[in-house]
């Protein structure tokens, strides 16, 4: 009997990345661009600096198992804390910056961090958060911000780094060990904690390699506009390290013209943020505001957290620039799909599974659970709710009023093998080539006489429409079908609301009843912290009218 | 205090690749090319076999930690057998074919299988076998050969399946489990035995994916010519499941016309084997014998086993077919660099590289210790000994005569913070771009002198002439210089050893005293059962010539 392999204990860690990043890309760099203000560094550099905030912090009494929160835009030193913190077992919380202070302070109560790094510019957020008693450090990153200084206990990062040794050495964590912390986006209640290991943080580092997938390399250089408080800034800080990529980090500007100098600057291949800081920079090219050469390294935008028009990706293609979608949750590290062309699709087949978020990426299960509680077919296309399983995708969330530190039971399902799998909340179809198409979620259906109208579904018609920058569908009470879905819309730049007919456009695509009662053209539409369209206030939007009154 | 991270217990295992195939790639096919007849299978059918076959085999008895060995060429049974013996957690054991009748015994008491899959053709060199004990089930794969039916207990492998259910459902197995074992070719001494885990076998298909490196894709179509009894095929065919590639598989066969004919007939887009396979190949498609025409599917070649000549690379490179240089062991599962390009090389700076083996792949680290028994410093270009360690290098050998069935410790090191290592054998440098110049393997050094010469840089040297085809160098004892080296070559076709003038040629390119003694052409350099150059009957060859008596 031979039981168990005779292979070499070697953990999946961010020490391993580390380590990867200083022996073979010492030479790589990573520039920050603040407002006024361009700092680049080499990858060796980067490192003896991580190591040096590991020492420090070390030394400061940070323990395996503490949390060292950050509230930090995207920057070098956000980097530097993303190595440091995992690398001497601790555990890094990133606190969404865009919060309001009572829900930070609530975060913190979860996590009850023993540290935190705040940019300067955020230090006035930070004074109106109720901080946890666990707190003993506030360390103060120089951000080009005056900042405010007055808590006394803020100290400076530099000051910090200079009490380490550069020479510091990563032990050697357990892969089950918790990494990192990410609050989910709570479009709906409360935010659920999501804490992932270093084992899921490195394998699904290793998923953005795959050639069909995102394909990250090291001939690549990565800018990062996803904030690096969301999900891991989708993953992309720990995969460059391990592709030995470049990375460029725009600190909490997403303005065309900022993201236009840094591609151009450091020559960047890929960038990543939502649909909607792509679509301010494809009307400034296409406006001439931008001039494309300056965008000539760039080749793909991977872009999630929201659904992307054709227009968008056509309007890409004109410049050369493929846009890849992209779909994942928090609660996912984050990627579970991405839109690959598959190689025996026709370019008709291509063409209508192209605005699909796409097929799951090697190492991701999926499964449809119909309304009748089993899972649809493979290939049956039948819609059901979403569940995903796989080595980078979340167990529970993070309770830390459960004895376990295990909550969200409900959102977590065992199947009759004991397999686990999570329920995504996401209505989807999948169809007999692989690709996923999301419905719906859930909680965005509208219930209409009796049968589901698909929020998205409306929308993704609507900015199909070449006259339609973005849509947002949501339900409103009547009396008669129980709901019924009204449209918001914000306009391409000079087009004119009355020679829409949005209804009309509809009709020709969809049926009768799922036609919108009315469409509202909004300047802006309006987002909630996490930069997700604030459905809520637009519900709000909706109330008062008569018409819809239950 | 967060100690563990809350992500779901999902184990690597074989299992996983066997239901990505089912769902993801069910019109994906396998094709095996035998003398005379062709089989082409969907994988919806293949893995369906896989689950009859996982079935039958554990109702015929076999049960987890059970060894299962193959005496097979490569097919689709081979296949279906790598995915239905671990399947079930029994383990894999792929015996070479080409081995000595009392040499494959030595195997099978080293694994005691309980059950052997063979292909007809090798019944009658399993005859000659010693089998062990424990073996209660032969099973014969007919392969076109009438194979010799008299061994009363060899039972049809198309018979055992009809007996197992297609429906059978695989079994969640424990990552670290015994996934399969292949020994190494033993060029030195009695082979040992490599027990590859579950977690191992994925992770090392992982990193046949990564954009930096085979960058195996759907879109792919692999020939695996290299037998799937060495170290896993290189990895290709759970590589393939995982990417979701059609493979083509061709039996015994690697002769240019066979090859030629199934990368027509299956659209190979990249092929395996060892160099003499391709240098065959490439004569063939100069003369003119086989129209490239036939090929224009093919778009690399990864190639290892041995040294690549700048001919091959430039040879195929004119046809369009980009040579992939690759450096594995046994014992790393077995790949550990692909000579791929790094983005800040220059021109020159590549054209000196791509001889080389390459870079590590993104989870193998690298360290060089020098004859003083220190790590050489990165980048410093020091020679030594190389060094590997990651997710998928052996950490012992299989020793069934040690309680807990591990041997080999002299191979494998334990550095200062308790890391283990694998001590390859090889004498290598690190350049400071990365890149792994392989010197020599240890027992290949030929001691001149006081001196070392690497028979290795000779060999490099020799294949550099245009009119050699092959080159083998060896050391003969010397009474002046302790040793000296002797050099073998076989000549491209036509060539005339008169006007060679290797030793004229070699002077120009290295140091006086390292240039052989002698050059002896031969028609074909001697081989051993794993396709390796047979040094000792080399040496052999020498012997009995005064000049060189000690």
């Amino acid at each position: 009997m031979i039981r168990r392999g005779l292979m070499q204990p070697y953990p999946l860690n961010v020490a391993m990345l580390c380590r990867r990043v200083e022996s073979q890309f010492p030479d790589k760099t990573v520039t920050t661009r603040r407002q006024g203000r361009d700092t680049t560094i080499t990858c060796r550099r980067l490192m003896q600096r991580s190591r040096q905030l590991a020492d420090a912090l070390r030394r400061a009494g940070v323990r395996p198992g503490d949390c060292v929160s950050t509230l930090m835009w995207n920057s070098q030193e956000h980097l530097e804390a993303y190595f440091a913190v995992p690398g001497i077992g601790a555990v890094l919380h990133t606190v969404n910056a865009r919060l309001p202070a009572d829900t930070i302070g609530a975060l913190l109560d979860d996590t009850r961090p023993v540290a935190m790094l705040a940019d300067a510019s955020l230090l006035s957020t930070l004074r109106q958060v109720r901080l946890p008693s666990s707190l003993k450090l506030i360390v103060r990153v120089a951000d080009g911000d005056p900042g405010n200084d007055e808590r006394a206990a803020a100290i400076d990062y530099e000051g910090l780094l200079a009490g380490g040794s550069r020479a510091y050495e990563w032990p050697e964590i357990d892969e089950q060990a918790a990494c990192g912390i990410c609050h989910t986006s709570g479009t709906t209640g409360r935010s659920k904690g999501v804490v992932y290991s270093h084992r899921s943080t490195v394998l699904h580092a290793m998923s953005m390699l795959f050639a069909d997938g995102i394909a990250l390399s090291e001939h690549d250089v990565c800018l990062t506009v996803v904030p690096m408080f969301h999900a891991v800034g989708w993953g992309f800080p720990y995969a460059c390290a391990l592709a030995g990529a470049s990375q460029a980090l725009s600190w909490r500007q997403s303005d065309p013209q900022t993201l236009a100098g840094l591609i151009e600057q450091t020559g960047a291949t890929l960038a990543t943020a939502v649909p909607t800081v792509w679509i301010n920079l494809l009307e400034q090219l296409r406006s001439g505001e931008i001039d494309a050469a300056r965008l000539r390294s760039l080749t793909r935008l991977p872009i999630g957290g929201a659904t992307v028009s054709s227009d968008l990706i056509d309007g890409y293609a004109q410049f050369g620039i493929r846009v890849q979608h992209c779909w994942g949750m928090t609660e996912v590290s984050p990627l579970g799909l991405v839109s690959t062309r598959r190689s025996w699709l026709s370019d008709e087949s291509w063409s209508q599974r192209r605005l699909t978020p796409g097929v799951p990426l090697p190492g991701c299960e999926l499964r449809v659970m119909t309304p009748q509680g089993t899972a649809a077919p493979a290939g049956s296309g039948a819609a059901g709710e979403l569940q995903i399983r796989g080595p980078w995708v979340a167990d529970a969330y993070l309770d830390p009023s459960a004895e376990d530190g295990r909550g969200g039971g409900d959102r977590f399902d065992t199947d009759s093998d004991g397999r686990r799998w999570l329920k995504t909340g996401d209505i989807a179809q999948i169809d007999s080539d692989g690709y996923v198409r999301i419905v719906d979620r859930a909680k965005d259906l509208i219930k209409s006489g009796g049968e589901w109208i698909s929020s998205l579904e409306l929308e993704s018609a609507l900015v199909q429409h070449p006259g339609v920058r973005e849509a947002a569908v949501v339900g409103v009470p009547d009396s008669v079908w129980q709901e019924r879905p009204v449209a918001f819309v914000s306009l391409v730049e000079d087009r004119d609301e009355a020679q829409l007919d949005l209804a009309g456009y509809l009709a020709s695509r969809l049926p009768r009843w799922q036609i919108p009662e009315r469409f509202i053209v909004l300047q802006e539409l309006p987002r909630n912290n996490t930069g997700k369209l604030d459905k809520a206030r637009l519900r709000e939007l909706t109330r008062g009218d008569g018409r819809h009154g239950g």
